[in-house]
């Protein structure tokens, strides 16, 4: 949960200075949670709020603040409401999840049993989140996050990139000294799965308005921008799924996928992105060069001639699915993602993608790095969904 | 990465006693790695090993040691190698990577253009690691792993349990004060979207061969089964996909999946097994109603009558899927993933599964917490493969 933490905090430019993980004994986890919050402004915990005996963050707790558990009534019908709404009895142990450190505040949990708590100890904010990460997140959005940023928020402006097919040691070359930390604004870089994500934050020193910090970082992601045609691909969505999607929507066009290496993961991805159903009825998984013939009118003789892993065959796949479907756009993967199957002339991690738009194919080659089956696998997914996301955008906007 | 590398110590028995974050200053971090290399055994860290300025871990590192960097051979070798391989120009950049402080031994990078490197800093083994997740496993397996296992390993007996459809909670009053930190066997259990991964871990007080302490925690995982029962799917495996993969190779048999709310996530787990194309050759997302009655035949008069969430539309989808692919097992899912479509009788996370094995037709009902529509996806993947694993054990091992 740390990094997802960070990242939460950042949003409001806090920086985390320490990060701390701490084995199941009481004493030591008390002891550390007071020196933390004695030399911190805000202190974060996850996890050990679970009913069990090795779940001892309460107890900790109250330890570092000389106070002792005490029930909380809220908490108490909140956890009653969980098991009743599953028609379960309530384990005696979970009555352990509703002692609190008195005097602490009770954060509570809509998605799981362990309310999580936050009360003053030293001169720290101290907060209490369940481990597991969907509950943590849930917790932060509904009450933690607005109490954090009304005390603990600073001024600063920013303004993102998203890249895909470029390096990261190429991209860092452009940014040069403008990565350096402490450059203001300064330009920060992750790296998943062939996309990049470009951070420019502006500080100003902590004079400037925020509108003022805004404008500055969003100047000089357009001048980044300007030197990184024509990888840019979004300002405000990593997410290739979800720009898809947003592009079909627009277009009032539908979608169908056809996938050997990937196999299931491009659709996955679409899928995960609530109310693609309007735009994205079906898709196959071909993975055998006879499901490719008779779910998709792959010609044998392309098959016996190029091989499955060709730009011929890629074709076939997309103009099968659209035809077959009545999309506008579909996207098809057929390559070789590994351990085995490669060959001198198709290594593993050969991809071949079909691109059909309107009555018209087009195919794309690709060669990753091998020796990872899921990387190729997920590499592969985001390059056919760009691939997919300028095919819509070369079009335009009609409707036509 | 902190979580994965206690995970990999974790096999020796080493137990990390702590974790800190740093930020990108040299000497902040050249004094941590100092200070922690003083009270410490074994330090590793990861990330800062790339080409641009604000990666400094080899700086920092020389100077916690008090040497200076040098540059390696054989990192110099790899490096160009690595460049000439894709064909691209080596940025200058990157010529920081191969330098690496005196006296350290290089951690070659089979992955990535970025070496690691260990050396004795203090009391301490230093080992530096690149920061992506899959080069820095890559590093561990071929070369740390056995460096650390050499100096640290400590004998301990382990045996694992995986189970299916119980919570973490009702599992922690079942196991009582066997999870209680220190006790001998200990047992400990992490969830993931429905499965539950139990370690036993008995430890003898350092005394006791490792033979005798693995039959240890075997007698007590044999005994904790006992008390789980049915809901033990495997001793040795806990990924679903890969032990469906396992029965299907063993009986000789196909399978085919038909996805309705689990969009692709079915398909893309059995694939991600390698050498699955023994065992699946194809696959369909029907997501739309038309879908489901041309692709596999799903009757009108079904999906008005009982709507395509039904016990009746997932029977048609796995027998459907079966027949057009001649698998003699098939998966069907359809169901409500969120985080709208919901409704009284059938709220979000209802899920309804068919398994079509030789001919006959069975389904299954499953309410998930609502809430988050990737969760309820990835639940019902694994409750889908779940079943499919119960129907195959079931039918035997014939191969008739």
């Amino acid at each position: 949960n740390s990094g997802e933490l960070a990242r939460l905090l950042a949003e409001f430019g806090v920086e985390v200075a320490r990060i701390a993980v701490e084995g199941d004994d009481e004493g030591v986890l008390a002891a550390r949670i007071a020196e933390l919050c004695a030399t911190h402004e805000l202190v974060i915990a996850t996890g050990g709020l679970g009913p069990t005996l090795d779940d001892i963050t309460r107890e900790a707790a109250a330890r570092a603040a000389n106070v002792e558990l005490v029930e909380d009534e809220r908490a108490r019908t909140d956890l009653l409401a969980w098991f009743e709404r599953r028609g379960a009895p309530m384990p005696q142990l979970n009555l352990r999840q509703i002692r609190i450190p008195r005097g602490s505040e009770l954060v509570r949990n809509p998605v799981g049993t362990a309310p999580g708590f936050a009360l003053e100890i030293g001169r720290a904010l101290f907060v209490s989140l369940p481990g597991p990460p969907h509950e943590m997140r849930a917790l932060w959005q509904d009450s933690v996050r607005a109490r954090v940023a009304a005390r603990f928020a600073q001024p600063l402006g920013r303004a993102r990139l998203y890249l895909f097919g470029m390096s990261e040691s190429r991209f860092a070359e452009i940014a040069g000294t403008r990565m350096k930390r402490g450059a203001d604004p300064e330009i920060g870089v992750t790296a998943s799965d062939g996309r990049l994500s470009v951070l420019v934050t502006a500080r100003g020193g902590g004079a400037g308005s925020a509108a003022e910090l805004d404008a500055r970082a969003r100047a000089a992601a357009d001048e980044l921008a300007r030197e990184l045609e024509p990888h840019v691909y979004s300002r405000d969505e990593g997410r290739l799924e979800h720009l898809v999607a947003r592009e079909l929507a627009a277009r009032g066009v539908k979608i169908a996928v056809a996938e050997s290496c990937t196999g299931g993961l491009l659709a996955g991805a679409l899928t995960s992105v609530p109310g693609i159903s309007a735009s994205f009825e079906r898709g196959w998984i071909v993975y055998a060069d006879l499901a490719k013939q008779s779910e998709l009118g792959v010609a044998p003789a392309l098959l016996a001639q190029h091989g499955a892993v060709s730009s011929e065959v890629a074709a076939a796949l997309a103009r099968g699915a659209a035809e077959r479907s009545g999309a506008a756009l579909a996207l098809s993967t057929t390559g070789i993602a590994g351990p085995s199957g490669g060959s001198a002339e198709k290594p593993v991690g050969t991809v071949w993608f079909g691109v059909h738009w309107r009555g018209s194919t087009r195919t794309h080659l690709l060669r990753f790095p091998p020796g990872d089956r899921e990387r190729v696998r997920r590499f592969a997914t985001n390059a056919a969904l760009h691939l997919g996301l300028t095919a819509l955008r070369e079009a335009g906007d009609s409707r036509s």
